[in-house]
């Protein structure tokens, strides 16, 4: 046998070369590295890489380029749209053991971490210099898996998403080449934005391995609030009146009124399942008094009932650690079922539409579905339930999510506003863009990763 | 003769087909066409084409680049460095009259503009609604210009820059295509962020024929302030303390004593010819008094001489005029004399030592000098002025260029903050990013410009 016929082989034992014990092909491990939170079907990798060094990733990446061999990069295996699972099979890339905070620059307030640095440990760590790091997604997912599918969640509507909390970032390319893009000043105009390039590009472009993020003082006063509301669509026209009158919300999230009651459930709220805002304001004691008054008047003539004050540290937290969990709680509301997610992003002026439009269509398919969002940024998430292991109550939950990325598509919108493309939105995309856009895309991403090794099968239809 | 041999007089031919008198080869239209507001010798094009429409920039593209016929997008002329001197001739292609403001939508806070339309355009269009566009350089530049270089200026701090106030884009790609990127939401994870990569290509990669903007509210109360520092040190100290207390200010500008002495002159102002800082509040009536109190408190440790208020719109309108007019008003401090202008951006940390810095290498070399900066981003120019006409005194004026940016990139900073590579900065990017960095930007220009047509002889070492 001609060991290059086959091109895993031969990279793999290079890879163990240099990597030893670092380098897996124990099935257990390959299993771990097989599939995300989503329920894309498991595919195992050949082998599992553990990287703790650029110096590293770079070999790993000329190997694998030199032989033709898949790479998928894995952090916390978070993802809900397919993109840590290695379809074409070849080298899971492990980044979590990079996970260094290596530079705090209180002043500038910014920092540089590994890619495998949680959002959790990030801030933990920051805590005692009065900063904080606000890009929020509900999992513990890690900051590169955050840049790869350019990640926002509950803080965005006031603090922004990866794309503007990344000041720049070291990145492999597919031939091993090191590059830093970005830097540490606020602003730049010195040449093509590859920072946002590769944030959002979900490994299809490169292997982040260093990333500089922009950190925030944490505020002098901060309050939590909840309101509930009779319709689902009242507590929508709330979250717009309260965009549109330029109110500095630091967090306005929705839950429908199952979702509330698979939230009370899990995480033992003492609220009622009805549709509910959860809010959360920050500045000076004056400013955020100020914030929350205009916004409980909003509320009030909307028809919420009254707001639920948690002034404390300890209540916001059990309330912003109940809103992490709704995905969990979603999927633990009917016994046997688990869910897919939409991801649809709209218009603001939209937003009450496309979620009652949402719900109406779960509704007449006899669906059961919880709605959760961040609706002050027009995105909010259907998750769709159904049996687990029945592919017809899949197909149907697909279906469904069609619908709702359909009309958030004719909305203006767009089918992802978080979660990324990965395998489970890259039917839309031609709809969403158009051709010359996806070829556009495509030639990006033929002139940066010619061999098409870097994390394929995503993003792209047919890729 | 064989017409094919001479390419740029087949497409003026073709040109003038279809655009008839809006393709002009008249000496003095390409006179007006034959540089920006900076000191790089003019070059006239081969002709000016006046557009009216996106099928029009279409047609020209694909004709220029069947034949390699450079082109040159051109707005408002106000570049700083040379960005619209066709330097390789060809065609300078003539946006202006692409003026049309196409959608406001009150509601969402955005809008849609063609390229030709200029900010000081569109906030008078927008004023009755209540919104205002606050993306503010000095100029009296067109919005596809300030996409072009990714500007900022005055409001920044607050509001953000081009990156992040411009929410998608039609762009003519060099082979004529006509793609949308972005859209309408205020987030997406839906591919590649094709927007930022366009934001700042300087006319490189394509030519930008509709812009989708992020509007805001013009806030409830507004209140500007001037306050005098007896040293440079101390009104940047005051700056850096400002930002690094979180206050959200929305300008925060620097003038040194000599840029004073010139704005008093030219804008008829009554301050003394001290260094200072020209602040602006927005917000609520008690956040705005609030955030005045702080950032007077810093002021007067710093020794900061009271604070003069504009509480009025008429004399915030006489202030910021001033501030715009500083270039003109540098320009015009010394009879016979014009300036050239650094636009160094650092981290915050590093303001104190870079502006100092650069005074002090200004004095030792004798060179007069005026400085400005959107200081709370980082980013401060020094107009260096130099005899007109004086190579040598240019070249002088250049070697005080080199140290001042040699300084900011040793602090970390980058060569341009806002006014983009253009020619100028073209011998600063390799230093700055490193040559695999370069290698990647240019593999994406040669991607999307094969031929080269697009802007040549810009951003690009060599190019």
């Amino acid at each position: 046998m001609n060991i290059e016929t086959n091109p895993v082989e031969t990279v793999i034992a290079a890879l163990r070369e240099f990597l030893g014990e670092r380098l897996s092909t124990n099935a257990s491990i390959r299993e771990q590295h097989a599939k995300g939170e989503d329920a894309n079907p498991p595919v195992l990798p050949d082998a599992v890489a553990f990287v703790e060094k650029t110096e590293e990733v770079s070999r790993v990446l000329r190997l694998c380029n030199t032989h033709g061999v898949p790479v998928v990069p894995f952090g916390a295996g978070t993802s809900l749209e397919g993109h840590v699972v290695p379809v074409r099979k070849g080298i899971s890339l492990d980044l979590s053991r990079m996970n260094a905070i290596l530079e705090v620059n209180a002043e500038d307030m910014d920092c540089l971490v590994e890619p495998g640095v949680s959002r959790h440990q990030l801030n933990d760590y920051l805590r005692d210099q009065g900063l904080f790091f606000p890009v929020d997604p509900g999992a513990h997912c890690s900051l590169g898996g955050m840049v790869a599918t350019r990640a926002s969640g509950t803080n965005a509507v006031r603090y922004g998403t990866m794309k503007e909390a990344t000041l720049g970032l070291e990145v492999v390319l597919a031939d091993g080449r090191v590059i830093q893009t970005g830097g540490r000043t606020r602003k730049a105009a010195n040449g093509y934005d590859l920072t946002r390039l590769f944030v959002g590009s979900e490994g299809t472009l490169g292997v982040v391995t260093k990333i500089r993020l922009r950190l925030h003082g944490i505020p002098e006063a901060t309050s939590a609030a909840v309101c509930q509301f009779d319709s689902l669509a009242a507590a929508v026209e709330t979250t717009i009146m309260v965009m549109q009158a330029g109110i500095p919300v630091a967090r306005i999230e929705l839950a429908d009124a199952d979702q509330m009651r698979a939230s009370i459930a899990y995480s033992k709220l003492d609220f009622q399942p009805q549709p509910t805002l959860f809010l959360e304001f920050h500045g000076s004691p004056a400013g955020v008094k100020e914030q929350a008054e205009a916004v409980e008047a909003i509320a009030a003539d909307m028809g919420g009932k009254g707001f639920a004050w948690a002034h404390d540290a300890e209540a916001r937290n059990k309330l912003w650690k109940a809103r992490h969990d709704a995905w969990w709680a979603a999927n633990a509301l009917y016994p046997g079922c688990r869910g897919i997610t939409t991801d649809v992003c709209v218009p603001i002026s939209k937003l009450a539409e496309a979620i009652v439009g949402a719900k109406e269509d779960a509704v007449a398919m006899g669906q059961n579905t919880c709605i959760v969002g961040h609706v002050g940024d027009g995105n909010f998430h259907c998750v769709i339930l159904f049996p687990e292991g029945d592919p017809k109550g899949l197909e149907r939950a697909w279906e469904l999510d069609r619908k709702i990325v359909a009309r958030g598509l004719a909305l203006g919108g767009t089918c992802s506003g978080e979660h990324g493309v990965g395998l489970g939105k890259r039917e839309f995309l031609a709809q969403e863009h158009g051709q010359d856009v996806l070829d556009v895309m495509l030639s990006l991403k033929a002139t940066l990763d010619p061999k098409g090794i870097l994390n394929p099968g995503k993003m792209f239809p047919g890729n």
